[in-house]
């Protein structure tokens, strides 16, 4: 399980190898394109702040972690962000588990498949002060994906929010107890 | 949102306060019946395991977290788990969210609604030794789940998978990078 994980993650790696993770590499980007934005430290371990599942296109299953001022803005209902917090989102494939339903007394179990990507947003008003206080990057088998209408494409959806939810501070996710 | 969410927890601990949580609270029972399994403190800030959800009569989004033994043998894929490794399960409603719809092109975006019930594994060898080596509890709004055959059905369930995968050491959860 452990190694068929680390097989999906190597493998992405290698795929990402042969376009725009090696340039990326070669040309010494960590940081997303636009805004700078690294993929954390230690963000595997920080805590979670909820989980999600977007079908469609996308179809994943997905986790949202926070750092520390992150989480406890979250906890205590905190909105503007403070600067400093960050949020890291993670998404996997999302597949039926035949080994589990065998268990189970219907088809029912969906678990995570290979990692399809982590999104990580950064509060800081000052240094993202034209994308509403947030930078964005997109991470693919550990390397900044360099595309920038990708990453334009951060702020233009979760700017979208402001008009719907104008309290949100362009964050989709709530927090979980 | 966040006060959403602690208006949810705090709804289930009334509802549960009508029966079995009440009961349990008034019996001092801070730990499941059969087990002794208590709720670890400061769970909630652990490290995610995996994310992971059940349709049919669960009908809901969850998220595996572990204690740092748990992570580490998880990480390190080591099997089976060592004394003192405890994996905690959380479950919230599987919620389709018309606000992030409003947002995407399509209806795509599910998210976890009100919490249903945290389960945790404790592994033991010795305490456990008639139930594989773990002990088992479950929790709402943060009292345990005083039913016995409840807390039965724990063992009977997880033990059906050392036959289709022995060395899976009864945990249906694998980590996702």
């Amino acid at each position: 399980m452990m190694r068929a994980g680390m097989g999906a993650l190597i493998a992405s790696a290698l795929l990402l190898g042969g376009s725009a993770g090696i340039a990326a590499q070669r040309q010494g980007a960590q940081a997303s394109p636009i805004y700078g934005v690294r993929l954390p430290k230690g963000y595997r371990d920080w805590a979670l702040i909820s989980v999600a599942r977007e079908k469609g296109r996308n179809n994943d299953i997905r986790a949202i972690l926070g750092n520390a001022i992150a989480v406890k803005a979250f906890r205590e209902g905190r909105r503007p962000f403070p600067d400093g917090a960050i949020i890291v989102r993670l998404a996997w494939r999302y597949e039926p588990s035949a080994r589990n339903d065998a268990v189970f007394p219907t088809p029912q179990s969906f678990v995570a498949g290979a990692p399809i990507n982590v999104q990580v947003s950064v509060k800081d008003t000052k240094r993202y002060a034209d994308s509403g206080g947030w930078g964005y990057g997109q991470f693919e088998g550990g390397l900044p994906n360099p595309d920038r209408a990708l990453v334009e494409s951060c702020f233009a959806c979760h700017n979208k929010l402001a008009a719907i939810e104008p309290g949100a501070d362009l964050v989709f996710t709530d927090y979980s107890p």
